[in-house]
């Protein structure tokens, strides 16, 4: 079943590129432009069949029926007007940034068939190199409709998510940055925050509790610097509850005290076998 | 090439139940009494030939060559006493705590032949269930030495984790503990901090990252408790150090200082690019 005729990836790296070949794999579309700054990722996303036409010329998504924002946040808020002026009034126009609030505010102004959207299936790896169509299999899809999100274009973004295999939920932008700045940031903030505290001679002592704890570390700096910054207050709060948890443990060792110790790390293990058990 | 004559492992879990198969399948020594307080243990180590006769009294390990705690830091300190009064003065003595102050200080007082290790090689899961004659190889063993440490028990508790595949190396009791205090406490710490901010209700948007970043936030309460007690001093300033570090982070984020935020992020990316290069 066909839901789009032509649909423009602005951004053809991991998540963009593993769209591609999901709408292609299930033949949900007829034809895919494939939009980015770099020659060689634009032959790699044609070469692997993620998308039938690469383009650095931002035109070329002229009679596009449906644009999808696949790049950093930041490059999302910078590139919208361009792309407000070329597309039709009836292109539906749809994000997959880490950051809703800003997105929605701006895009929602800009688009009269804005729908945003946030696939949880990223990974510190980035790049086409790394694509897969089965990368949102049983994975979940946050959507962040707002009041005047169009109801039918909603329903096609919907159905898309669900055809390449995704769960989909419903969050307002609101809640969803302030829940992601919890269960998707502040692990990012840790990560970085514990390479930066080992001393460098420290490594090769490192098993594999450092090694997964930190392996979101090696995510890339520039998008990680652009998700933080475009959810500041959240995630300040989010750091502040963490060094408040992180003193409490610390005074426990501090005095001693076992008994209360303890019952903060059961606690912990507790919630961290929900997590295991979901899914 | 037979190192031992009879050894008596003292917890048969996970390291204890994976040192009796790795010994056997390689033929280090004659006989493996094990020992546990739970019958079940026993039987199961017994079943997949961890060890080749199971004991609950502690007499059991009276003629043995090689006596190794393989049990939680203060079961060690514990039952070290009541063990010196069974073995004979020959006996080498090894243990395979997480932290070494503490433990060489005391046993090495009550032993005349002992050696200090810490195999790298633990997991959130525990149990001789998850045992593995595997489980060393190419894996770190951390042997801690001091100056009155006996030089031909020192070389044959070498000779025998060389044999079960692990890469030897040689710290001080207290530089062992002030390296693991950051390179695997304090993961810990920020690992079990992480559940104990993050709301139940968010458990179901979290992805891989913060599986990843907390998976060890399911190991053994009364374990954790135990290592973190036995190395007070170094662990609380590691967590200065990391409360720190992420106020940095806060910080560039709450003034939305992009450059400043992106050489913390990247200098830890690059950090965590070592990490992935050893071993």
């Amino acid at each position: 079943m066909k839901l789009f005729n032509k649909v423009a990836i602005i951004g053809t790296g991991l998540i963009g590129g593993s769209m591609g070949l999901a709408m292609k794999r299930k033949g949900l579309v007829v034809r895919i432009i494939g939009l980015s700054r770099h020659r060689e990722t634009l032959s790699q996303a044609k070469r692997i069949h993620a998308i039938d036409e690469g383009a650095q010329d931002i035109n070329a998504i002229r009679d596009a029926d449906l644009v999808i924002f696949a790049t950093p946040v930041n490059t999302i808020l910078k590139m919208a007007p361009l792309v407000s002026r070329i597309v039709n009034k009836n292109c539906i126009i749809s994000d997959v940034g880490s950051t809703k609030e800003k997105i929605a505010a701006q895009l929602s102004r800009q688009f009269p068939n804005y729908v945003g959207t946030h696939p949880l299936a990223g990974s510190e790896k980035r790049s086409i190199a790394y694509a897969s169509p089965m990368l949102f299999k049983n994975s979940l899809c946050i959507i962040t409709p707002i009041a005047k999100t169009d109801k039918l274009a909603l329903d096609r973004i919907v159905k898309l998510w669900r055809q390449m295999g995704a769960r989909v939920v419903f969050l307002s932008p609101k809640a969803h940055d302030r829940i992601l700045s919890m269960a998707s940031h502040l692990p990012h903030v840790s990560s970085f925050s514990l390479m930066n505290t080992l001393p460098r001679n420290y490594l090769k002592f490192s098993g594999g509790g450092l090694k997964d704890a930190t392996r979101i570390a090696a995510s890339d700096a520039q998008l990680w610097a652009d998700i933080f910054l475009s959810n500041r207050k959240n995630i300040t709060e989010a750091i502040n509850l963490f060094q408040a948890n992180l003193s409490k443990i610390k005074l426990a060792i501090r005095q001693g005290n076992r008994k209360e110790l303890f019952l903060l790390l059961k606690k912990a293990k507790q919630k961290r076998e929900i997590l295991n058990s979901l899914r």
